[in-house]
């Protein structure tokens, strides 16, 4: 679909939490037809995680975004969906990959939210590639059972804070969860809650920075809890740590089951995004570096340097593997 | 995509107005990205006119819509697009076609927006097509021609109507015209413009006969003027004509470019739409017929009295082609 | 949430319907989650009224809304919510109090629709807090009796209307109510109900003017009838008085529940809004007298005159008592 104003910022560029929205919707479709596409129980694909996903160049207003999907692996109980986003200039003609994203669905009963059903299995070309996808859903499955246990911490608000500071740019923002949000079981789409904590990430972003930043990067979501029609959702983000050139984003996602609910306020996702600032001709702009105060502060700053470095390294790998083929 | 509570009435199917602004970013897409595939100055395809469309099966919360579009024949400086919009079930997995719909675009320069622009030529597979595709040329460039003259009609209020009179269930709303309205000349995307129509339409159609009512067809669309952002649109409907069971209603669109322009309101656009009345079980039901009071009403149920006729004689002779073939 | 360009009008001011919405959103929120912080029977908490709300300073496209939102007294069936809105520029860091809105709510059961029930008293840091809100909730409940009883008054079409008359810039639009405009309850938000009504306020506002307009205040508003989902409500708008500087612009919303309902049309909510004109440097402009022709033009005129001279004798008294503090 053309990328409209709403969908961007003031300089254009269009909000990474948007792509994430479409590459869901896209997920969520394919995913549900191969569910569905044997006789049994009809169920509903929900989102479990999203693995880590580079944004590779902006996509501006105007420009079309061409989404295509296809299902790379199967489990017993999982689907994984691998979704490429290309932006189009369609005066131009120029195409860009924008985004590669792999995605892991769970279908679930129509008649029974709780009951998770049995997939289908997909046909391999080669033997490989299952035993690929075997791999990758092995690994995904241990970091999924790994963040099962975090997510405690809470975001509390400061007062007077100094610029550049953690407590100076933490935001937060609340949504009543509405029909259009949700899936036929009355769930929140994994793409909307993406959306939201783009949104929270990037004025965190944008506070510290005070320029024009966009969304590079995602790490890895995962899904543990359902978010129901009628909820209150808190999002919060707080900066975790900044290189040279770029802001680490911690955001939460706290959903409030107030009305007709006995349950507590729970956290249903938490995740890192990955900012840059920009210059007016998009180059990428120094960013001011994160003052941490507290211990609690100092050791998330060195997480995420620890995560910084790590992507480097790996991306540097790419590089030379790729540059000796 | 998938059709969500928004695109629907209570009873779950999706208005025909979400599927015509579908169809119609899809027919300004192809055509932009056509019209630009050779070198020259860049353009943006505007809708000049939409051939008459009929919904064919409605469509529900929960499907999934799949449109495609492709150019069928190229004027000068016109561009005719066939559009495809199948509905899929992702959970049975049944595919139905909703709409076949034909627009007309016109490539407007992006620096000078009275400059009509060169249409680059397409391809024939074979010398017939090009020339039913000029004769579908000549045919709606008569029809456009024909329809500039009229319009100047208006839908004036009435005091404490009867039920059934044209007066009582005639209606209209305003609109201001929004950034994600717009093209990025500035000007309203056809389909926005017929979204609305279709809205005060259905309106128009409910209070009417008091039950659940979907849109059947749409007669030949022609916009003969843009409209800009930042006017107030006026979106005006009434009924001209009952069968047994199916409402037409003719809909207007006027333009008040009142801030920093210096020109007068004036009519954008205007159509024809058909709607019936469906039951809880999706069965048509009678329709209350119109009550006419004045000569014009007389008149125009009569001239609606013929297109229905016309139109029901159509389809009859295509049902015995189709049977003899 | 930042402010996007669908938010504003092309001089890139918030609309104040925007506003409205939000805050009526936060007061949803905070009274909903307080009625149901002791065990019972669920509720959510419907908008019983709106207190005059002035808007201290716009907000544009791009700036961060900061909304809060706290409980300030409980009557045994009510709510009084204080919700403060700060805009905020992101690059600079500068912030403006934009609104100060109170608020009025009752809990209405999710079992039983028509069933109101008992409100769990807050405590009062001081106990002239607790006296000072039950004033508060006295005046308001006159009030509301008051305007029970009012509200039978009809706009009625002018044709062909002379500049600056009161027919000449009324307007009304149209909208069928849907899925996310409602809460659980299956009724409209009354923030939903307040942005159309300053959308139609504007048009009226605009069309008498002709320049770029916003809204600086809204009288307080009752809302007596709760508007269901798949009504259609029709919002007319009809200008009343103008000062130099000011527009104050009457609006009515009707409900017509056509569809399966065997009810009449209704008076929902009706309110005085205030506009002003700005230039391009967002200085206030003159507005053209509004021209009144029959009695009753000429009546509310003197009223709305009433009404002017009130509020600004209400703030001179204000700005002298804090010029003595």
């Amino acid at each position: 679909r053309i990328m409209r104003p709403d969908d961007a910022n003031i300089a254009g560029n269009v909000h990474g939490g948007t792509i994430l929205k479409m590459i869901e919707e896209a997920g969520a479709i394919i995913s549900t037809r191969h569910c569905n596409s044997q006789a049994g129980e009809p169920c509903v694909a929900a989102l479990a995680r999203v693995e880590r996903t580079d944004f590779l160049s902006p996509m501006c207003i105007g420009e079309v975004a061409n989404v295509s999907a296809e299902i790379t692996y199967t489990s017993r109980h999982s689907v994984e969906v691998q979704v490429n986003v290309m932006s189009e200039n369609i005066l131009t003609g120029a195409k860009k990959v924008t985004n590669k994203a792999t995605l892991w669905y769970v279908p679930l009963s129509l008649k029974n939210v709780n009951k998770v059903l049995e997939v289908p299995p997909i046909q391999y070309a080669r033997k490989e590639q299952e035993d690929e996808g075997k791999k990758r859903y092995e690994e995904q499955k241990l970091d999924r059972l790994e963040t099962k246990q975090r997510n405690g911490d809470m975001i509390l608000p400061v007062i007077n804070p100094e610029p550049h500071t953690v407590g100076y740019s933490q935001s937060s923002l609340i949504h009543l969860v509405g029909p259009s949000d949700c899936t036929l079981l009355g769930f929140v789409h994994g793409g909307v809650t993406m959306k939201l904590m783009d949104e929270v990430a990037g004025i965190v972003a944008a506070r510290h920075c005070k320029t024009n930043i966009v969304t590079a990067s995602v790490d890895a979501i995962n899904f543990h809890e359902k978010i129901k029609k009628g909820c209150v959702i808190t999002v919060s983000g707080r900066m975790t740590f900044t290189s040279n050139k770029s802001m680490e984003i911690e955001v939460f996602v706290d959903a409030d089951p107030f009305v007709d609910e006995p349950r507590e306020r729970y956290r249903a996702v938490s995740a890192f995004f990955t900012y840059v600032s920009l210059s007016k001709e998009g180059k990428p702009l120094p960013v001011p570096q994160l003052l941490t105060e507290t211990e609690d502060e100092k050791r998330r700053f060195e997480e995420g340097k620890g995560r910084y470095l790590q992507t480097k390294a790996k991306r540097q790998a790419q590089m030379q593997q790729a540059a000796q083929q």
